[in-house]
């Protein structure tokens, strides 16, 4: 195995953390001595230790002269936990492999240097790509002090999101809809704006996803139009008004509620709540409303072999030229089941004057 | 090499001659002898020889006791040509591998039957599901009496073919739109409403293809609005008129002047012009009109990563629910430059009530 498969398991390592560590990454770690794995760990929850003091754990002497494989480069600073960096030196580390820097203005490249000052040789960049989309969310955090945001919809081949006005069957099949309770499950938070609370009154929840747990509500609910019965209310779920607004929802002990005059303040209030990853999930109209402040950093799109010929977009707003048409870098496309799921990154600029949340519901 | 494989390689003989033969099919014929492949032939034009006779030309006498393959069954009929299961016998080929049967009632496993009947081991269904693709056009034709209908558009990810009203660029990139000048050197005609031939006045001929020869314009204008000016007007353009209108074109000695009183029969007059296969390339709205009458055979989808806003559906006929929604069979998935290709085939029933030739322009 080289670097890059070793990192693979570092990776897939920290993918077991990934919806539990905010506002922390999720960090993955293994330890190699001989072309054998002797240790592996992840970072699990905020509070609780980091991945490589796991993977040292169970490597114990074997540490010694071994090559250590980190997602994130490891910390050199005294937060919950002791750095990690002074772990690996004292466990005779001879070799640490790093995938991506840490961005934590405490961190950004002191880790590796205290490493390297320990004499140990430091590489990095191996499945950079790749760790630093496991680690947007917090990255997002970190760097801009919002969430890292997801559109995600299902069309059909004709580009329609939902019939207009007849009863709606699901867009795409069972292992699309499989997929989405994955996302679910990794992200945060799922956002959805008043109408599709009040439409659909939709659960928010994972369903049928061993060892699943529920990502935080956020009702999208400028003029406090959301009932206490909808279905999406639970312990956790964040309800953002605009400013000046009361609800029906405030009195609720489960609800936290925010007020916001924009949706980057929004978005700043929900980093404050230690939300990195929000998953947009409807409907068109706040979709729409993060479009145009260019708050959208990632969509994940299925297009279901169907023609509607008529029906709701997935986004709403005002018309612009195709040259001035947001371009988008794909990052995967994959077939599942019956459906062509697009993975795109955002690479926009702010679109001019901000849009105002008064259109986001 | 197996079956398959030589298979393949009659397939790519036939491709030579797709978009050349109607009415007659593309045909491809390689012939193996001890593993060496002594001929290839295909059907080049309507009139001119059969695959396997180019084939058997080139082998000689190396086709006794050889293998051939053939792309279609080997007709068994006189036509303009004496039968090619004939020529087969005479040659003394042991072995005939054949793709795809042939619908054509002259032949329909009579083709077969001479070659067994003459010692001939014969084995068919190598490889037919491409076969059949490649000959869709001519089973059409054969079947149905009308031509292989193919509706091709790109789309944003937002499902947007153009904005409304600003200047329109290109939806998808170069890639993309070199791969539709390969499939229109590949079809009979190209069709296009009115409002497209008179806003966007496109030239519908092959550009930048080594080789290329351009394809019959179709013109469905019902009230005869294109003005002869119309850069789609060649030798060998039609021009489809409602019943009991007149045109401008129709003194024009290069058009061909159909009237129509409803989709169908327009088609069943195209294919009385023998045009087998028809691209829609625009617009909306007469593709809408093809899709509520049920004639779309088969998608050809590109989706460009960028997002519009608001803008142009690929369809835009009436509301339905998306459990009524066409199903369809992704035939594949493909990255070409930025774009995702999806080509999918139509498998519906026709719509209730038949859409009237009024609706499309």
């Amino acid at each position: 195995m080289n670097d890059s498969e070793y990192m693979a398991l570092a990776l897939a390592e920290a993918q077991k953390g990934v919806g539990r560590t905010s506002p922390n990454p999720p960090v993955g770690c293994v330890i190699v001595r001989d072309g054998e794995v002797v240790g592996r760990g992840f970072h699990p929850k905020a509070g609780e230790a980091h991945a490589e003091v796991f993977a040292l754990r169970e490597a114990g002497e074997r540490a010694r002269g071994a090559t250590a494989y980190v997602t994130l480069e490891p910390c050199s600073h005294f937060g919950r936990t002791p750095p990690c960096a002074d772990a690996l030196i004292a466990a005779g580390v001879a070799r640490v492999v790093v995938a991506a820097g840490d961005p934590n203005p405490q961190v950004n490249g002191r880790g590796l240097q205290k490493l390297r000052a320990a004499g140990i040789t430091v590489e990095t960049g191996v499945l950079e790509t790749e760790a630093e989309a496991q680690q947007a969310g917090f990255r997002s955090l970190v760097t801009r002090g919002r969430p890292h945001v997801v559109y995600k919809y299902a069309m059909t081949l004709d580009g329609k999101v939902a019939a207009l006005n007849e009863g709606n069957g699901p867009v795409s099949g069972p292992e699309a809809r499989a997929r989405v309770m994955a996302w679910r499950n990794e992200c945060d938070a799922i956002a959805v704006g008043a109408r599709t609370a009040l439409l659909d009154d939709p659960q928010l929840n994972v369903r049928g996803l061993e060892g699943g747990r529920d990502p935080r509500p956020v009702l999208f609910d400028p003029e406090g139009h959301v009932p206490p019965t909808a279905r999406a209310i639970r312990e956790g779920t964040v309800l953002v008004l605009r400013e000046g607004r009361a609800a029906p929802l405030e009195g609720d002990p489960r609800v936290t509620v925010l007020r916001a005059h924009s949706l980057p303040h929004a978005l700043e209030q929900l980093a404050g709540l230690g939300i990195s990853t929000l998953l947009l999930e409807g409907g068109p109209t706040l979709a729409s409303a993060f479009f145009e402040a260019g708050l959208i950093d990632e969509l994940r799109v299925f297009v279901a072999p169907k023609l509607l010929g008529a029906g709701l977009s997935p986004l709403l707003s005002p018309v612009r030229s195709m040259h001035a048409a947001q371009g988008l870098a794909v990052r995967s496309v994959d077939v599942l089941g019956n459906d062509v799921l697009i993975v795109a990154d955002g690479r926009w600029q702010k679109a001019e004057g901000e849009s105002s949340y008064t259109d986001s519901a």
